[in-house]
């Protein structure tokens, strides 16, 4: 039965935000920050403690540079990130297997 | 770029415990209270709650009969739940598309 495959859900990435960001970068592989909240629609706030979230499960990293003087941060999927995401969605996917 | 189908994904049913008894009724069906409760590992309390909230969108009946002299409460798959759980599933399976 499909029940226990519950389990299998990675909760760092079944957050609605959270999973906004990786459906984001699955695609973009890495984007600005600012562009991420604009696709997202959440505020700067909120966006940073999900990038937070995934940071720290290693399924992105943050890279920080400058653009002349202006500061950019981006966000960039992780090989891992991409692994997790992946397998989130065969997760999902099984539970209509019934 | 997938980052607007995140708002397709079903609220009622995204929830952890919703998309568990989801997942369970679509491959059950119908399913007593007690069995669905074990299956997800849920309190009853915690459980009447969602599946209320399952029932007040249509994808759920609640049907209450009597075993002998024994009370059944069972949760029974609607039409309309199906067809939103696959559509669920869906877009689900959409946000992998980048």
């Amino acid at each position: 039965m499909s029940e226990f495959s519950i389990k299998d859900i990675d909760d760092v990435i079944h957050g609605r935000i959270r999973l906004g960001i990786m459906a984001y970068l699955i695609g973009a592989q890495r984007a600005p920050f600012k562009t991420i909240a604009g696709a997202l629609d959440t505020t700067d706030g909120n966006l940073s403690v999900h990038l937070r979230k995934l940071e720290d499960a290693g399924y992105i990293a943050i890279e920080k540079s400058f653009v002349g003087r202006k500061p950019l941060t981006e966000a960039v999927l992780t090989q891992e990130g991409r692994e997790a995401f992946v397998n989130y969605l065969d997760a999902m996917a099984k539970l209509g297997a019934g």
